[in-house]
């Protein structure tokens, strides 16, 4: 898998993904034994922000199948109202690409990470996204976010397109 | 696996769970397509009831070990001030139990239904549940629930125990 220019693929961690949300994943540092020690609680990975208007949570599935290869990368999307949180429904590896928000409130600079397959992303109301990109398989993700009124999807056209030749990629797994 | 008297595993579905709460699954019923007709999202699957008192929704993990049988259900709780929400992250099966409230407020006669691999469940506030009950192998769930203060844990002694003598079960996965 290739990308141009200085844009690389990132693993996903808690710390270069704060900057668009958060990273939901069972990390020691917030685990407690529940249940006479028969299960192991991992607990508040995600701030779920939908309230804004008339806002509530919703669950739902997504299912997403194997993305064609070469992909280019021409439309990003936000959500002003409310973050939405995607979680693999089983040990499926997938790309998360997002953008920060320049002065012209438009999308900054791509970055693309790659969850490890068990880890899942929420992304804070309002930061810029392409859909989740699916790698070989099908795969089901549980997603939290908003129901309600309201315009909650902006579409930016990206200036400087990017195609992500080959999902070559996998052979990074952890 | 054994159960006393008339209790019988009833297979996980939408109507006979009604009473309980929500069955989480992609039910083409509430599926439309997304992202260019990438990915299909099945719809707004659980009610989310969180906000009793100052509440508000999490997003959790739990690891459940696998469970030593012969099993002695002898106590069963519930969360008067918020739903909760499990959901699989994996094809694994597993078991609820769950009760009606009688007219003195304690738990009814015990169901137990079984997973699928692919269901989730959401239990109403205040509906009386045990702990699920993990099989053959160590299971990760996603769980939504509620955070804040207030009293959100009654537990109840069982009068009449029921053991679940081995996890035979397993026989019936479709």
């Amino acid at each position: 898998m290739t990308s141009p220019g200085e844009l690389a693929f990132e693993p996903l961690t808690a710390d270069e993904f704060a900057p668009f949300g958060d990273v939901i994943e069972a990390r020691d540092s917030s685990a407690y034994f529940v249940n006479n020690g028969q299960a192991q609680r991992f607990h508040d990975l995600a701030k779920i922000d939908v309230a804004a208007g008339d806002g509530y949570p919703l669950i739902n599935i997504f299912r997403g199948a194997p993305t064609h290869f070469p992909l280019t990368l021409n439309k990003i999307e936000r959500h002003p109202l409310g973050s939405q949180a995607f979680i693999p429904l089983g040990n499926y590896q997938f790309l998360i690409v997002v953008a920060g928000t320049t002065s012209n409130d438009l999308p900054g600079p791509l970055r693309i990470f790659l969850s490890n397959g068990h880890q899942g992303v929420n992304y804070r109301p309002g930061v810029w996204h392409h859909p989740l990109i699916v790698l070989n398989h099908t795969t089901e993700f549980l997603v939290i976010d908003r129901g309600g009124t309201g315009a909650n999807c902006d579409v930016a056209e990206l200036s400087n397109r990017i195609v992500i030749e080959s999902p070559e990629i996998l052979n990074l797994s952890s």
